[in-house]
């Protein structure tokens, strides 16, 4: 198992470069009050395709040989992931093949072939989407890039902390949502090197709480089905990220479903930007956690601004609990 | 009639330089694409209360000499005015008081008041509204602030034309909203004096166009009382904004309701920031007129980003016949 190293990282900035957005570093005097600290959001929720997910693809597209390159890439993905590898594909002018449940949402199979990228519709189990890959790749020859347990997503993704590292200076700390564990891996192997002792803090939703388990257990844990609006840290580590996770990893922090959505709405209605759920559970964690952080500098990793504009989590009628003006 | 100078803007910028962020200029490859121009966002809604307002507002409330601040400013506005004139009245430590209409928004009084704002509640009428307003100042010398017929406001809104002209370097034009006309008058202002050949366009709803109307027949016409989802136009033109926009305006271009939403949908998802209906007029305009920006430089204000997140204007279902997907 290759673990990518800072000299990748390093790579992967000039390789991607021209094809992904330096995001700016937004701070707001509001969120310093209500939380105690000076944050420093990333948002990558203005990246290309709209998450720091065109960052790791960028860099495994673009790290193929043209013969590689020339059979076209493939992955299985009803996210970011896809549409980032899409995107990345047509930047080299080559084919991505993505394999995605029947089922998936009509704005995410838009996305993909917005970009240019073909859909395979499988069902809804892993085991179907897995097969469908695998013959995929045995009959085309396309390369297959994992969303986040490969060493050139991982040392893409790296390229967001490295960045806000220049752009912020030192921090203290910085919180970044874990599904995966692509985002959270890039930031531990940036930050381990240019700025050791920043503390980095995984945020994930209590429903979907497999980093904790695991980092609690000192093992990794799978990560069952969790139910959560956070629907991009639905997934569970992976051996390359739980690597990053188990070594650099202060601690796992985490956010009810209510948490979440408070911390999204505040964001939109403070910040005026749009963020998908994913990318509210660090200042979720942040305003559950505020002894920890008062006075400190720290980042806070805006993961993406993908979501439904018709079906806003806050807008659930009826039973809800969540009020917004709380 | 005072008409205020280029030299009133200059003073503006250093009067009002604490109290305002300097906002961002963003630029889309997705927009500029669609519409054949190279468009220039300039993001009033990232200004402080989320509007251009806080500018004209910081400006006439620290234009006042000790005294006239001493007893307070006041005005009459249910919208984004009232939250910036409280906030620029809290910035020099002084009471603003806002008449507002009984049935104003929730959200709309919470930001006043959340600025230190005190309330006056009042009839929906104009007449109620300026009857409560004169007894106000009578009884208290509060100073009264109109949200835009006024020099110090139009000099303070300048100074957004202004920083975007230094940002974005030579346009070729700018199109502004028009509602009551502080902001594009403010945009004649300084563009006439840092960039004459600036061609600067108004938009409007096709609901309250008595911008374009005034302009056709060359003198001022009243608005009437529109129906439009981009609240912050209602209000029509009066003397001191009429002088320039009869004088200096190019012309004014017009949406529909659905054009307006279709547009503010589309900066929402692709730009991933929160906007007004009344800040994509423009955009939705330029859409209009494809062919008079193609190849041109086009700054594009948005106005501000104060918008009730649980009643966005694409969620009307039923009978509503705007397809965001279009």
């Amino acid at each position: 198992m290759y673990i990518p190293t800072f000299e990748d990282v390093l790579e992967a900035r000039e390789r991607i470069k021209p094809y992904i957005h330096a995001t700016p570093v937004v701070t707001s005097r509001y969120f310093s009050q209500l939380t105690g600290a000076e944050l420093f959001f990333k948002c990558e929720n203005f990246q290309k395709t709209g998450a720091f997910k065109a960052r790791g693809a960028a860099n495994a597209v673009f790290s193929l040989s043209d013969e590689q390159a020339g059979k076209g890439v493939a992955t299985h993905s009803s996210g970011n992931h896809a549409a980032a590898l899409s995107y990345a594909a047509g930047c080299r002018g080559i084919q991505a093949t993505v394999v995605m449940p029947r089922n998936a949402p009509e704005a995410k199979k838009t996305a993909v072939r917005g970009y240019g990228g073909r859909i395979l519709e499988c069902g809804p189990t892993t085991a179907e989407r897995e097969t469908m890959l695998e013959a995929l790749v045995e009959e085309t020859g396309a390369h297959f890039v994992h969303p986040y347990n490969d060493h050139r997503v991982i040392a893409g993704q790296a390229t967001c902390a490295h960045e806000l590292h220049e752009q912020a200076g030192s921090l203290d700390a910085v919180v970044a949502p874990v599904g995966g564990g692509g985002l959270i891996s890039g930031t531990c192997l940036s930050l381990s090197e240019v700025s050791p002792d920043t503390r980095v803090y995984a945020a994930e939703p209590e429903n979907a709480d497999d980093a904790r388990r695991s980092l609690r257990a000192g093992r990794l844990i799978g990560e069952g089905i969790p139910v959560t609006v956070a629907d991009g840290l639905k997934t569970g580590l992976r051996p390359r990220t739980w690597h990053f996770v188990s070594r650099h990893v202060t601690d796992v922090l985490c956010a009810t479903e209510d948490e979440i959505i408070h911390a999204m709405h505040l964001i939109w209605q403070r910040m005026k930007i749009v963020v998908e759920p994913s990318s509210s559970v660090p200042l979720a964690t942040i305003l559950n956690n505020r002894a920890l952080f008062a006075g400190k500098r720290v980042g806070v990793l805006i993961s993406g601004g993908n979501v439904s504009l018709r079906k806003l989590p806050w807008m659930n009628n009826g039973s809800e609990s969540f009020k917004p003006g709380r």
